[in-house]
């Protein structure tokens, strides 16, 4: 096997150049293998093979810098710099992680996660490589969908001024998660298909030298230097803003792309390299359901399906389910996702009402704003985007929706712990960012069933922003005989006892229901609320809560500033209460990849150390 | 005068093309008289005068709409919508904003302040429209300085796929607040002097026609009909898009700028049309010094000069002064500000060390990854940003600054209440949204000799993201005498006494020693701390004060979630201590504009009303 003579970065160099196409090979095999067993992203993986190859063939690690935008597509990279092993582990607790890590290897020069970052950083690496006088190359790797986002574009605009090297490889499998969506993929098409202007350009030029005075016209084409470009290069719209541009060449062809990286490197500024390449490249299933196989469950490799016997919804669903309910209802329901049709279920949505259907690409500024402008034309946006991603639109949040108190419904998917993803991923910030802002409403549903209830409440009996948080995953489907209607600012009393009340919000009802069993048990009594609300309290419940307890749990995923329990605290300090209140919430810290039962317990909300908690805590006040 | 036949929308119409100099002149005699004498946003505004009146003469107000971006230029807007008599109490507490506001009138259709909003707001009227048949049209305007921000680009990105009108107006008057930077800049130039292209157009194709042959070349050229295009129309960058183009057009000939409007209402999808203006036009001191008549104070017309005498230094000034000191000491410190290189004081830093200074234009987002990529690369950078405009970069810091713990110092003006500007420019949030981030530190000078002293220990003493807060305006220079050294998570003893013990952060020492004052005079001991750190709290401090104090009062110019009041209760709550505890706060509700001292009256976090809290508390707790 080609592939186990690479230990660490640069063997591949050993390779020589009729053995590419069988290392390539073999990494598309392993990486099937190992995916199709543990999970993980594989379509992006498998269509940057040759790319990374390439790039490690051109480049001298870890000297070099190269910053893989999101980062997802970072597999091969690890393979070639000596962590094959890693992939027994991958996105495992304590194993390697699914996104580049400075800690992990030397190699990974900058941690990704989140879409349309890596210009920026690059340019500052080059901007410190000048200041230094050190003289490494960096280059950024930026898929096509990664451009839909604003941050590229801010990016590019500045690298344009550079006077020395930074190389730009556009990775253009025309797809971002789903489809690509908005005017720089159709003109990334219209480059794709530019062939035919590159003939009229050739043949215009030899017809014109051969006419008398001819000549003439041709050196003044030629000197009008932007208009020839753009009949010459397909790239104009990046030699508009200053950056060369070189491409597009083929990405499964390494020797061509090796030769183009080595081309740009040769530049005196920033030159963007134009790499058409194929999501899924080498396994059918995957080139055929891109999508399906963006970030995928363990499969089977002869027939591509997954081998999750899924019995359960998930929260997705039932989200998916009832929007389409909704848009059937109220013709004023609109739908908005930032390249996440069906990462957030508005798929069937937009089968069902297209009109009503907005994929703003990976853009969730705009998305939020965009839904504010809706709003005002008297519409009812439903913004459907994961909550770590929802951090990117913060300001508009604040600053577009609620300042002016627009009726925009925020669905907060991946809200919570998420998993295997790991820390770029980990939706712990919502409740924080968002209770910081006026006029913000934040709700979350204890099960499957009030998530359905709350998007009505949002969409029907509701003026203004209003967000619904839920987590990944199953959905809950205990408790379904508690299903007091929803009520503006209201707890819902879900068992009534004395002694000890947990008021738990959101996903954490289903925990605080194993922990209450405990805490029965044990021979205490205990009371529990569904919180529903984080903002506003239901401060009416909280005060109501103090004369049969002396403690108070609240539980919430999320950090703890800015959250549920601070909120509460809050509450009963300002009352004067002398209740006493333990509050479990999320550490202040980053949370790793890897499974979500392991990852509460190491952070400290699963129910045995919750249970020991309260245990604990009972004991002091003698109960 | 003319302008006095103007009562309300629409008026505008009935005035004859012959009187529209006139008009023009009489609104820049206005508006220079007005914002003379009371302040405000002078030349963006002399500048768009013409393409005001031209879109009031081409539209129908209220039932077409105009999304001003960022809203400053909105003067003329408002003199013609009917409200001279606002322009008395233009940005005063109670009066007319400098902004667009929905609330003061039907002609303002969507609430605006912070940077390239516009055109996603328009986007989503505009979708709005064809969903309800309605049948007006939606125009956003915005300036080639909004431009560099990453949202505009995600939003043509979009609007590129529309199928009925929309029309975005690019005021391009080669400016931001300062100049602009970057590609899209540099592309726009070439725009304003593109007429040799089209000169060369016509004579290519001209001389062609008259060649054996030439007609079928000249067809198959107008074929190619992305190509010709760029030949022919300097927009192709828009165009590339999807976006039709029209313009330039002089921003200064109201009938010109009509007719092009005009023509762009008939177009079926997204239409930009590029006017061409001058900041400051018509006011020769606007005109030569753009960036300071950008937002001014009172001045005196004749000269131009300033009619405050500023004798205290501000906060930026003293910003402005070591980080040239910082630059000088270590070659590792470098400085980013996004398009207010004025406006933070890094202009000194620019003139000494170009090299390691950044304008990233408004591009916020862009400003913080940028550097954390420098911060990788082993530089110190200092990012300079307004509060509010941070909140673009929350994701950034987070995800880019944070999870790496890269030593990136954020300098962050305009902290707390700013006054005239208003709701979307309060610096109120801060304290809130970066509490919520793991491995962030943030801190807040008492006086401007601690802002000095904590500039130096983030850069020289620290390693990791950190944050330093402080006000707009003058710099407090009282406690002069109290200078310990900044330790980390350190706070400082000012006063020592007993039974009330006050923990100020930040601006709000200054306000505390105010409090303490009144204190004292009616008999009661008062200690005052110098909190210094809202994160990492010191609790050791906090434990102290339980020794000898029954009270402890936070202060903080911020909201209460997720604040220095909410961490400081946590701690006291775990600890099980039963002193108590008054926070005082910024309610959770946007603060209008008005002057600083009013507005803090009004939100209660003003001496009187602070030491009136205190008394009372301090009687219930018999002190």
């Amino acid at each position: 096997m080609v592939l186990e003579k690479i230990l660490k970065e640069n063997d591949i160099k050993k390779i020589p150049e009729s053995e590419w196409p069988i290392l390539a090979g073999e990494i598309r095999s392993f990486l099937i293998e190992k995916i199709s067993a543990a999970g993980g992203h594989l379509g992006s993986n498998l269509g940057c093979v040759e790319l990374t190859m390439a790039l490690h063939l051109a480049l001298n690690l870890p000297k070099d810098r190269i910053i893989w935008d999101v980062g997802h597509q970072s597999y091969t990279h690890k393979l070639l710099t000596g962590r094959r092993e890693g992939f027994d582990t991958l996105r495992k607790y304590g194993g390697m992680a699914g996104f580049p890590k400075r800690k992990e290897s030397e190699c990974d020069s900058f941690n990704t996660g989140h879409s349309s970052t890596s210009i920026s950083a690059g340019l500052g690496l080059v901007k410190a490589r000048e200041l230094r006088n050190d003289d490494y190359t960096v280059v950024s790797v930026i898929g096509d969908g990664s451009l839909t986002g604003g941050m590229a574009y801010e990016a590019l605009n500045n690298a344009s001024k550079l006077e020395t090297n930074f190389i730009i490889v556009l990775n253009d499998n025309n797809m971002s998660i789903s489809e690509n969506v908005g005017g720089v993929s159709k003109y990334l098409n219209q480059i794709r298909t530019a062939d035919s202007y590159l003939d009229l350009k050739e043949s215009v030029l030899n017809k014109l030298m051969s006419f008398p005075g001819g000549e003439n016209i041709v050196k003044r084409i030629r000197k009008a230097k932007s208009t020839v470009k753009s009949m010459v290069v397909p790239g104009m719209f990046f030699e508009d803003m200053g950056i060369t541009y070189l491409g597009p060449v083929d990405g499964h062809d390494v020797k061509g792309v090796l030769e183009v990286i080595n081309d740009a490197k040769r530049c005196k500024g920033p030159v963007l390299v134009h790499v058409l390449t194929k999501k899924g490249k080498g396994y059918l299933p995957a080139e055929r359901h891109p999508s399906r196989f963006h970030g995928t469950e363990p499969f089977d490799i002869a027939t591509g399906l997954s081998k999750s016997t899924k019995s359960k919804s998930n929260y997705t669903d039932v989200f998916s389910t009832v929007m389409v309910k909704m848009g059937e209802r109220n013709p004023k329901v609109v739908a908005i996702t930032a390249a996440m049709a069906d990462g957030t279920g508005l798929k069937r949505f937009r089968n069902a009402y297209p009109n009503r259907f907005f994929d703003v690409g990976i853009a969730e500024e705009h998305a939020v704003t965009f839904g504010a402008g809706l709003a005002a034309g008297g519409m009812i946006p439903v913004v459907a985007i994961y909550s770590s991603f929802l951090q990117r639109a913060y300001d508009q949040i604040l600053h577009d929706v609620c300042i002016q108190n627009l009726h925009v419904v925020f669905a907060i998917d991946r809200a919570g712990v998420v998993g295997s993803d790991g820390e770029t991923h980990q939706g712990i910030f919502d409740v924080s960012f968002l209770s910081s802002i006026p006029n913000m409403t934040i709700m979350a549903p204890k099960n499957k069933w009030e998530l359905s209830d709350m998007l009505k409440f949002a969409i029907n009996d509701f003026k203004g922003p209003i967000a619904i948080r839920y987590p990944r995953g199953e959905a809950y489907d205990g408790l379904e005989e508690h299903r007091e209607p929803v009520k503006y600012g209201k707890a819902e009393m879900i068992y009534e006892e004395k002694d000890i009340a947990i008021l738990a919000f959101g996903s954490m009802v289903k925990t605080a229901e194993a922990v209450r069993e405990k805490i029965k048990e044990s021979g205490l009594s205990c009371t529990l609320v569904n919180a529903r609300f984080a903002k506003p309290l239901d401060e009416e419940m909280c005060a109501y809560l103090t004369k049969n307890h002396k403690l108070i749990v609240t539980l919430e995923e999320n950090v703890a500033s800015g959250g549920f329990g601070e909120r509460t605290r809050e509450f009963y300090d300002r009352e004067g209460s002398d209740v006493s209140l333990l509050t479990v919430y999320i550490p202040d810290e980053y949370v790793e990849h890897g499974n979500v039962d392991i990852l509460k317990k190491e952070i400290g909300i699963d129910a045995d150390t919750i249970y020991n908690k309260i245990v604990t805590k009972a004991k002091e006040l003698n109960l």
